[in-house]
């Protein structure tokens, strides 16, 4: 078997590593000299009070040493990679927070033979040495659902008692109280994960294999086996069969989940798992508890107890009382804890209303009156235009992008349409979009068809302010044309219409095309020269500012702002691509002219032609 | 390509999922209606304050949700899985804020042009309805050497903005000295990541393909590619190779890194890379940084803004005076900030001594004297029967265990030697260790040997005190004969050392035994009846109590003792395992005794033996 790649500087070295690298970026916890032990540096605040050691095996990061803090451990002693700790480490460990003054000394050990066997050793060593120290076994494993000899296995859950123990003795309570009061929390709490992988041990291979439709639930925090093996199907199942399994009274490690009852959860990352996931889960999580009348008082997201790599997640339940709440809520400076609010999850509004949409006064002129019809005429004529040149720029752009801009743009004049396909996984069912000749899927009885400019020029009356016509058509592409062509016209239309809010002489479009560009180049990040539409639009507006002199006229100017954008287009073939898709694919000269280039210069005689038919 | 395995319920529910979720977890979070939003609940304390919205793709979590909340973020515009967010939602955030009496909105933008497009287009709306809106574009990264017309990538980096943003925000300072602030910190600020794998967008496979021996240095964090691939190597070179690569003055996107400045460190996992290597990495770059006198003022080491699973870590360095690391401690909410000590990272002692060892009063009686001599020979006899055993145990052994149980024992009498072996991973010599017959070995010129009770009974004189004998014994044994049946002597005879304190009488001794055997069940989870040492044991102390009768004579109950440890260790073979590595193998009777209890009693007639010997 392959050993896995792993980011360390030795394999027998790793365990010492990774603790001294958590130590030297903690400027609150030391390493004690000659063990891999980490202590708080402020150890003469324990004096008096009960101090809290924990531990076992490293891989489980950023248990336990994240964990040291005010109000949470005063110490942990970590073993090589899911390998129980030293017992002279262990021992090391109780002397220092003895010889602090510490009113006694708590070991909390996960419930594995060789922590339960060293931890007790050192625990036996030290009383010799007239120490009073005594140890709480975590057991908060709720996978297997008959009792086992070695009883449950310490698990996630044991986070929490840290929480507990830690908020105890800030508070200073006596070390029986502890010991009684964490005993308690540990028998009603349940942990189960599940996951998609396995983990490897530096130095090795993967634990186990697992196929690709494949799961395992109910495995401990070593890679060892769980209680069974599913096939995937989707997380709020996967969720729900998590918390069946763990409160099912058939289970004799179950978590007693009544409706009424409060609990804390922790949805914790077993390690390699994406955070987008975690957040899938957790909020399937909280449904599935609150959909049993369960109410969620806390919840932490995160990863807290890890099995290395391993790419799955734990679900832990404390059922918790006001009292119990509290020491989960009482301030530690653990850097490992988080931030969370003191606030209960069940029964917030988790939304809010959205709010008001801005100013839109919209006057429409009536549907036949004049300024209506010549700007319905000139969009139709750029409508019919793009929808032209659809397999032209499509053309173009195989040779540089990925061949889609003259859909792009026919979908900006036409709307889309889109078919059903099948199943991408788990029974979901896509849209697929064609490309091609959408009339022939339009008598397709699932097809759906969303209308752009043609359809919006049929149905609704426009617009009279040229402002809010820009802003209109701006909303418009957006929405139908999308990507990064819809997003550029859509600044370009918004950035546009300020100008023509309170004039709309030549001048004031002059103004409006300036404006537009220079929206565009502010966010796209394009300049001209740079192979983008911008080198059309740039030589268009270089002659549009002519329209500024008193009694310039539209038509004559416009036709030569038309064509210095089409050779500007045309020039476009003998640039590098500075920006956008193209500027990825090769610095090597491109023969063809951008399509983005030339679809604007279209646009542009399309305007020209549109307004020339009404004059003539 | 096999499209990835993911834990969630659809792939084009996933973004939404992901942000439900982590809104369902935090009650100090609420979605906005309609939109892929997430705002403070409280947004009523953003009046008069300058609001702060940031966002972009999913697949980044805990970006950006996690950074909301008092003294950070007042809400976050999610998209897709590595896909801009829709303009219209942040264009409802802007609008929200705005309606809740903010004084103005800035927008925090990672340099990527869908992102700067679609944030900059809602700005330009929202300015058209009359917001104060600005907008702050972060590229921190630090890959490439020579400048892109695109400008750095926004990285992990921009979360430091947001916290830089949201204090100032919270101490109520105006947009534009936000915005002033905020884009001097930017420029002060690089990142750079490397990656062990790629990632998988839900519904695809992986972005790229990576050999075993390789990693790739500079990428972003969606997959897309870095500057340069190399071979693995150790951390802490890939390290050095990351931080050169950062600060070189020929790299144009570097930080500025003089000796004596200061900065904030961020270790931030990418997604899937084990928290243990994470922390190999967080000390290298302490180390390598404080090498070159640079001052680590803060280091946060975690997964801040991940690339969904990918096993990577980026290193971000912020360059800090003291008015800025004002900024960052500042309190924040924040569920995803860590926990930070408000305390220097370089200059603290990361070492604290070793704490005195426990009072070993021992007063050794001279080598010669009797009792001296009787215990060398009790101990020489049982030093003499492991080693005769070892073979059988290890037979005994192979069928229900890892077959190493005489190898075990005879470890404790004559101790281990140990040969180098080949390089197991990028030069590192292991050890090995020769289970058969060591005297062949021995005169290897690197055999390393570790001498254990024989060697020990010839060099020292022996603690004349039964309990002290007992304690050092237990540490002999921990220490040389290693594992579970280590510790389990080891918890044995540091507890039978406690009744023989204060007196060494027969009675004692059975008092001893219980002690132990006591000890032994209470941490090692077995019972008599589970097939194990324990059996050989209780049988034995089953007759040494005849001992605590007045008078009773020491050797005739011994003898009688051994007998039914002898029998009890035979009787092992009808049982069921119930607890040891033996349990978990099958349920199915073992047709030999077990190892354990053989060596046990074997052990009795040892110390019975030696005994004879000296009385007859």
């Amino acid at each position: 078997m392959q050993v896995s790649k792993k980011l360390v500087n030795s394999v027998s070295g790793c365990a010492d590593d990774a603790l001294a690298g958590l130590v030297a970026c903690n400027p609150a916890i030391q390493l004690l000299q000659g063990h891999r032990v980490a202590l708080r540096s402020d150890l003469e605040n324990i004096r008096g009070r009960v101090a809290l050691l924990s531990g076992g095996g490293s891989g489980h990061e950023p248990a336990h040493a994240g964990y040291i803090g005010k109000g949470m451990l005063t110490g942990v002693v970590a073993g090589a990679v899911f390998t129980s700790p030293a017992v002279g480490s262990i021992l090391a460990a109780i002397r220092a927070v003895m010889q602090a003054g510490s009113a006694g000394t708590l070991l909390i050990v996960k419930n594995y033979t060789g922590d339960r066997l060293n931890f007790g050793l050192a625990l036996e060593q030290a009383r010799a040495e007239g120490a009073d120290v005594q140890m709480v076994v975590v057991g908060d494993d709720s996978a297997f659902t008959t009792q086992k000899k070695a009883g449950r296995r310490g698990l996630c859950g044991t986070v929490l008692i840290h929480k507990v123990a830690g908020a105890l003795s800030e508070a200073g309570a006596s070390l029986e109280e502890i010991v009684r009061r964490v005993t308690a929390a540990a028998g009603a709490m349940g942990t189960l994960g599940v996951s998609l992988s396995p983990c490897s041990v530096p130095g090795s291979g993967p634990t186990f294999q697992l196929a690709q439709d494949e799961l395992e639930l109910g495995l401990g925090i070593h890679g060892e086996a769980g209680v069974r093996r599913m096939k995937m199907v989707p997380a709020d199942e996967i969720v729900k069969t998590m918390l069946d399994h763990m409160s099912s009274p058939s289970n004799t490690s179950c978590v007693a989940l009544e409706p009424g009852a409060s609990v804390v959860l922790v949805v914790n990352n077993l390690g390699g798992l994406s955070f987008l996931e975690l957040g899938v889960v957790a909020g399937a999580a909280v449904r599935c508890l609150e959909d049993r009348g369960v109410r969620v008082a806390r919840a932490l997201v995160g990863a807290f107890m890890t099995a290395l790599e391993m790419a799955g997640v734990s679900l832990t339940l404390l059922l918790v009382d006001d009292e119990l709440l509290g020491l989960i809520d009482a301030k530690t400076t653990a850097v490992a804890w988080p931030n969370l609010a003191r606030v209960p999850v069940t029964g917030q509004s988790r939304v809010l209303a959205a709010p008001e949409e801005g100013p839109t006064v919209e006057e429409p002129v009536p549907a036949g009156a004049p300024a209506s019809q010549r700007v319905r005429l000139v969009l139709e004529q750029v409508c019919s235009t793009l929808l032209g040149l659809q397999e032209e720029l499509n053309e173009l752009d195989r040779a540089a992008g990925d061949g889609d801009c003259g859909s792009t743009h026919a979908r900006a004049a036409r709307g889309s349409l889109r078919l059903p396909k099948p199943s991408l996984s788990w029974g979901e069912v896509g849209w697929w979009e064609p490309t091609l000749e959408p009339s022939l899927f339009a008598s397709h009885p699932r097809c759906r068809v969303s209308p752009a400019i043609q359809q919006w020029l049929n149905s609704t009356p426009l617009p009279a302010q040229p402002s809010q016509l820009l802003s209109t058509l701006s909303r418009l592409l957006l929405e139908k044309m999308g990507g990064s062509s819809g997003a550029l016209y859509g600044l370009f239309l918004t950035a546009a219409a300020q100008p023509l809010q309170s004039r709309s002489d030549p001048a004031a479009w002059a103004a409006a095309m300036e404006a537009g560009i220079e929206a565009m180049q502010r966010y796209g990040g394009a300049a001209p020269g740079d192979r983008t539409m911008l080198d059309s639009l740039c030589a268009a507006a270089e002659e549009l500012r002519a329209l500024q002199a008193p009694g310039a006229d539209l038509l004559p100017v416009l036709a030569k702002a038309v064509q210095s954008a089409e050779a500007a287009a045309e020039s476009t073939k003998n640039m590098e691509a500075g920006a956008g898709r193209a500027s990825y694919i090769s610095s090597a000269r491109l023969e063809l002219p951008d399509p983005g280039a030339v679809a604007a210069a279209a646009v542009l005689r399309a305007v020209l032609e549109g307004l020339q038919s009404q004059s003539g």
